[in-house]
């Protein structure tokens, strides 16, 4: 009896698995790919477990893998939500729940896929699911965990299909790949602590902090390139945590996170970062420091045959001939393409991490259905 | 025989009233005020005792008051202090404690300058002592109190001074005239919650924060009054609390505080905030709201007879003439200007609120020297 991909979505989103907690889902799919005869693996590293699943012989020169991610961010304010975030809730044709869409359901279609193709249909060659639960928090301890020890343990892909949502508005119309880099910066703007009656004999970071904060949101990165979006820069958090009124702060902290094509890397980005607060430092007097990190640099897997096959089963199912996209927010792909070709496609992405997080129920039927005739035409 | 005010001084120092618990020092001063034929009352009210005496006939035109509080603030760290801080402690020419400058030295000195003064030369009107707990509190249920029960009561002040330290670095060296208004206000600007990677699709908050923040932080209030320094405004915090970095948060939150001179009001600072905000809601999308709480309008009362009665008794006794200033922040005299006229008018307030608070004891003899002056003068 095939797997029913809808009903594996509500079970997943019912586990809270807020990262970097695995909150029951990996187990769950761990026991149904056992059962189908897959080879599976818990791959645990700092404290995030990761599942490794392979039907079919070890190391073979025809491997067709997915990857994905059961993890979730936080819910917000559970009041804001008009539907329990790890209910799976249906309602008019959406399942609602943290998950739903990024990424529950692109795991449960793929999961389903191949559990039905190894099954209906045993390939001459292997089926991996490399499954993380750290794909929205450090991803550390993720994907690069799974490909560290598939190395280790002469695992290979040949080519490899990520199930991020891709699709802006319409199912089908996107497929990404490559993806922009990603970097984040953590600012600490310093001044002098003194009574706010008195702000003369003070040095208050938060002036400067604004000014900062306004210059570097009003910049334009680029235009984008021939594959890429324009960059992106956003602030997600200024923080003081100063209670008195009456008192200015010593410091002020503040944290972005840049989105970059291929005009940029994260030295040059983080040389720019760097200038900018010099140059407020020198107008209010006051000490910043930025941190960096570079979670992935931009990256791209040119149009090829794995595009190609991608893009004809989303067309074949759906109507729509997908466009090759670099847009969005990092994925595990910026790992995967050091190992194999890469590409991503997944369902339409409008509400992740948002209150109200919902998929509609006859995407992941269709989901499935691509991934299945991807199996069937990569083995053919 | 003429009340010591130094020994008064210390023993109003080893009452531990730290606000808001009275500790026994405003019992202390009705014994002694008792004794000398004022007539006592306890004001209490919402857990704070305060005391009003009159030496006199009640509501006589001619009534001068003084005004002060026994509270004080917390000691802080005690391994931090050199003597106790209760203790009263007396080396090198200064006298230790908390409240030894703010201002239990101060309240002695207006009460042994005016038991003296009644006893030695009863005058042709009344002397009133209205003596607060709540000055370092809330400030809600002290002087305001004394001044509400006044009212009911049929009591009256013609003139008051206030015997707050006023002196910055030598004794005599300025009298207060007035204070600067005093406003906080907090600012939640609304965006929409999103991914990081996906700016357009949200609507951060933050950019336009910033943007606020750099405004109201960059304008230039005014340049000063007559009798004013500039008014200042200062952030005090700016929190988000966000901690995904591939977030974009839903709201951030400010608050600051504006300090204001009589080009000012409270109403017309709310207004100013709120269409700056709108400027920038305009420009953002964004959706702000601000509260606002002004804990007390900028006053003056205006050079004249009573600020010259004050400035000349504090020239004879101490060769300076005094400045009459508007600087500081806030005290008891913004209740008792809606009374009658008020000036302030008291010792060197370097040590106040700190570790080691300590006054020097020879300005306590010096303080009422000058309060005495005050009286003899006044009802010459």
């Amino acid at each position: 009896m095939p797997v029913d991909p809808v009903d594996l979505t509500a079970r997943l989103v019912r586990c809270p698995s807020v990262t970097p907690d695995e909150g029951g889902a990996l187990d769950l799919l761990q026991a149904l790919l056992t059962d189908a005869g897959f080879d599976c693996t818990r791959v645990d590293r700092g404290g995030v477990s990761n599942l490794f699943a392979r039907w079919g012989p070890r190391g073979h020169a025809r491997t067709f893998g997915f990857n994905g991610h059961t993890d979730v961010v936080p819910i917000g304010r559970a009041e804001d939500w008009t539907h329990d975030p790890f209910g799976a809730e249906r309602e008019d044709g959406f399942l609602y729940g943290r998950g739903a869409t990024d990424m529950k359901s692109g795991v449960a279609a793929f999961a389903a896929a191949a559990v039905d193709f190894v099954t209906e249909t045993p390939p001459e060659g292997a089926v991996v699911l490399a499954i993380t639960g750290d794909e929205e928090g450090d991803s550390v301890d993720g994907t690069a965990a799974l490909l560290d020890w598939m190395g280790e343990a002469g695992e290979r892909l040949s080519v490899c299909l990520v199930g991020e949502p891709t699709c802006p508005e319409t199912m089908g119309e996107m497929i990404k790949i490559g993806r922009r880099g990603s970097l984040n910066a953590w600012i600490t703007v310093r001044g002098k602590q003194g009574h706010s009656a008195y702000p003369h004999r003070a040095l208050n970071p938060l002036p400067a902090m604004a000014r900062l904060a306004d210059r570097l949101s009003s910049h334009a990165l680029d235009d984008g390139t021939d594959h890429f979006d324009p960059s992106t820069l956003a602030f997600v958090t200024i923080d003081t945590g100063n209670r008195a009124t009456n008192v200015i702060p010593a410091e002020a902290r503040a944290t972005l996170n840049i989105r970059f094509n291929d005009r940029h890397d994260g030295e040059s980005l983080t040389r720019w970062l760097r200038e900018e607060a010099a140059a407020v430092d020198a107008t209010f007097g006051t000490t910043t420091e930025i941190g960096v990190k570079v979670s992935g640099e931009a990256f791209l897997t040119p149009p090829g045959p794995l595009s190609d096959l991608v893009a004809a089963a989303v067309e074949a199912e759906t109507g729509i001939a997908p466009v090759l996209s670099t847009s969005g927010g990092t994925s595990d792909a910026r790992f995967v393409k050091d190992h194999c070709p890469v590409v991503e496609f997944g369902l339409v992405g409008k509400t992740m991490h948002a209150v109200d997080e919902r998929v509609e129920i006859a995407q992941i039927g269709q989901l499935k259905a691509i991934y299945s005739r991807i199996l069937i035409e990569y083995f053919a």
